[in-house]
Order: structure tokens, then sequence, then C-alpha cells
């Protein structure tokens, strides 16, 4: 007796990197053959998402559905915002997957979206006979049933709240350069800064500690590197009320 | 032929009304009678929620919901997090409430949660057989499956807000004393401001903008009248990073 699914509750995940250039996203492989047969009818992407079981709390859920595609494990995962529109799965290729399993699943899913920040993309990543890959999030096109949605609004989360918090240090090595800080903020918002207002800006951040120590091991003259400071950050920030400003 | 429900899927709204003193939220009683009996088993609140159709949008769901219980009409409903907790509805009373409706409803009810701002608390509340009303935010007790819980995150999320934009004027009316601004910002936050400290933030902020016009009929001194200015706010903050301060 296996444990029994929810057949119209799903979680879907977000799970973004950034590897020092640009944002990524992690996709899976959705590859569909003709019955008995070597031929593919169509291959596309999907984030990594799955049913929910009966026994199942929705964090739960969440943290077991990557660590099943991908093997990463202990990753913070946070609900932004749940999708439910009648026509998320309609789109022929996705009745045509979704037909193979029969009933197992209902006509109607709504699916419950979670984000992830990782510090880099070098993580292992299992695949358990799924093609699971980093892609730029830029670039991403075509995604399975509503999963293209789910994205631009676990983007508009993000950029939300990197406005409002120093959240994007999640996505940053403990030790970085101001250079590797730009540029994420750059790939984030989808902006270019100029590098001395950036520059000035972080200097004003007392919780952006700079480090007696430089980056090691690189063609060019090696940068400081700078860390973040959260206890600096929540000492300082606690009351502020940024809308008064 | 009725429309089918999601035996397994709701929407539950928390109503939040300003009155110029408190903040307040739109609960529903539930009266539990023994049967055939009019002996009261028990008597406790909810907050507006109700189970979606399968052929409903949730946003659509959300606003048919709080409509049917409230009359009220043409709200902007905000979603902002999907409750699922195993546990949700195992209170006895909330077994013994559900027990009457036999196996419509599943043992495990995922519920996506709604906000919504009222600038007065006012509003005609049509009472559809189920006494509706408004009690005062920080003296709600005992509500019923997890509406405490759902009603504390709501909470949660609009104090997050309100300290990154100014959707605090949602609940004013449109013409505003600074008092009331001072008042609603201290039940939201629930905190107390120094009314000279408050009054010089409030005067840089160039999108609340004073009126030429004072308080008609009242008993004290008539106080001057603001409005906030969604233009002047959206032209002089659209590009900020509150972060980057």
């Amino acid at each position: 007796m296996g444990r029994e699914l929810m057949n119209n509750i799903s979680v879907d995940c977000v799970v973004f990197g950034f590897d020092s250039e640009q944002l990524k996203v992690l996709l899976v492989e959705r590859t569909m053959n003709e019955a008995n047969s070597d031929k593919i009818l169509f291959t596309d992407l999907t984030l990594t998402g799955y049913h929910i079981y009966k026994d199942e709390e929705l964090d739960e859920a969440a943290a077991r559905i990557v660590f099943d595609l991908t093997g990463l494990n202990n990753l913070v995962l946070e609900q932004f915002y749940t999708f439910g529109a009648l026509d998320r799965l309609e789109h022929p290729n996705d009745q045509l997957w979704l037909e193979q399993f029969g009933d197992v699943f209902s006509k109607r899913v709504v699916t419950v979206g979670y984000y992830s920040l990782l510090p880099s993309t070098e993580v292992p990543v299992i695949q358990k006979g799924r093609k699971v890959a980093w892609y730029p999030v830029n670039e991403v096109r075509n995604l399975a049933y509503d999963h293209e949605q789910i994205l631009k609004k676990a983007l508009e989360h993000l950029r939300y709240k990197v406005r409002h918090e120093p959240i994007g240090f999640e996505l940053l090595p403990v030790k970085f350069t101001l250079t590797q800080m730009q540029k994420l903020y750059e790939a984030i918002l989808g902006t270019q800064f100029d590098k001395r207002n950036f520059r000035k800006k972080v200097s004003q951040m007392n919780y952006v500690v700079p480090l007696k120590e430089k980056q090691i091991g690189v063609a060019h003259k090696p940068a400081q590197l700078f860390m973040f400071s959260r206890d600096v950050y929540d000492k300082t920030h606690k009351e502020r009320f940024d809308f008064f400003i």
C-alpha cells in the first residue's frame, strides 16, 4: 500500500540560482514518446513539481518534490502564490502527457507555488530518470502547463522582496565581491546600475561588511571580499518604516 | 443540476475594515444546534469562506463567497497565502459541524487565503441566514478551524505591505485627517507614534496632499483634511529601491 496522492492539488517549486553572471532556474525535461515506440512526440520543460500526498503538509510536499527530482536537501522553500486557472492544463501536449496516467490526476489541479534561492548552481543535481538542469531565466520559453506564468509570478515576487529586504544575499557565496553583488541585482531586476553609484550606495549599507581578504586564484587583480551581516541588518532595520521615508 | 463544488479546496477571505479607531475584521457566526432541537451546542465565528466550484477561478470564488455572505461587491481581494495543515479541521466542534453535510466535503481541505481592505465599516452587510458582523482584530478569540492562524498571517502580510507601500490609505476615507491616519497606522502596526514625529514624517510625504478643506460637523475644532495621491506616489517612488537606503 503506497501513500495516496491528492488528485487535484500539487506543488510547483521555482528554484532560482545565480552563477555569477545570470539568474537561472532549475527545470525538468519532459519527453513524450509515441506509444510503444521510441519516436519522440515532444520535449519540453517543467518546474520541479508534483502532486501532494493526502497525509502530507504543503511545506513537506515542496521539500520532498525538489529532493525527489534533484537530490537537493534542506532548501529554504517559501510559498508565494497559488494557481488554479481553469485552463492551466489545457495545452494539447499537457493533455497527451496526462492521459498516460489514466484517472490518477484530476482535470482541474490547483497548484501551490514555492520558490527557493540557491547560492550556487554548482550543486549536485541527481537525475532520477529525468533530465534536470539550470536554464537562464531570461531565455526560458515554452514551459509546460502554466509554468511560464508561475515562473513570471515568482520573479515578480523575488523582485518585490529584493527591493525591500536584503534577500539577494542568499544567492551569493558567503564571501562575495561588489562586482558579483552588482551583477546579481542587475540580473534579478533586469536593469543596469552605474558602477560608481552602486558602490556609493553599498558603502552606506553598514550590513555589507568589508573583509580583510581578497579573491584568490583569479587572473585579474583580486577584488576585495565582502560579507552580509544579518545581525547588523536586523538591529538597524527592524523598526524602520520604509513607507515613511 | 447545480454547479459542483470542489470537496477539498476552499477560499477564505479576511476582510479588514477601519472605523476611525480600531482595525476590524468581518466574521460570520456559526451556530450548531442539537439534532431536531433548538438547543445550541456551540456558537463561534469563522472568516468569510466556502468551497470553490469546479468551474470557477480562485479569484472569482473569493468574490462570490464574500458577496454571498455579505452582499459586498467589487471588493479588491488579494491572495496572500494557502493553508493546508493536516489538522486544520480537527477540532471536535469543526468535526461536528462538518458531519451534518455528510460526504460533501473532504476531510482534508486546502484553503486559499485572500484579504481585502475596506475604507469603512459602515457598509451594508446583508445577512443571508447567518449573522455577519465586524469584530476588533485585537479581541478576536476562538475562531473556527485554523481561522485564527489565517487571520494572524493576513495581519502579518498587511503589516509587511504597509511598511513598504502606501496601502493603508485604502482603509481611510478619501479625505482624512492626520489623526485618523495616525490611528490607522497605530492600529495596523500595534504601536504608538509620537504625534509631532508622525506629522513631521507625513509632511515629507509629497503624496499626502493637504486640501483647502476642513472637517465639517465635528464638535471639536475642525482639523485639516488630506488626500492620498497615487499619482504622485507612483511618479516619485517607482524606481526607488528601499533596500538600498
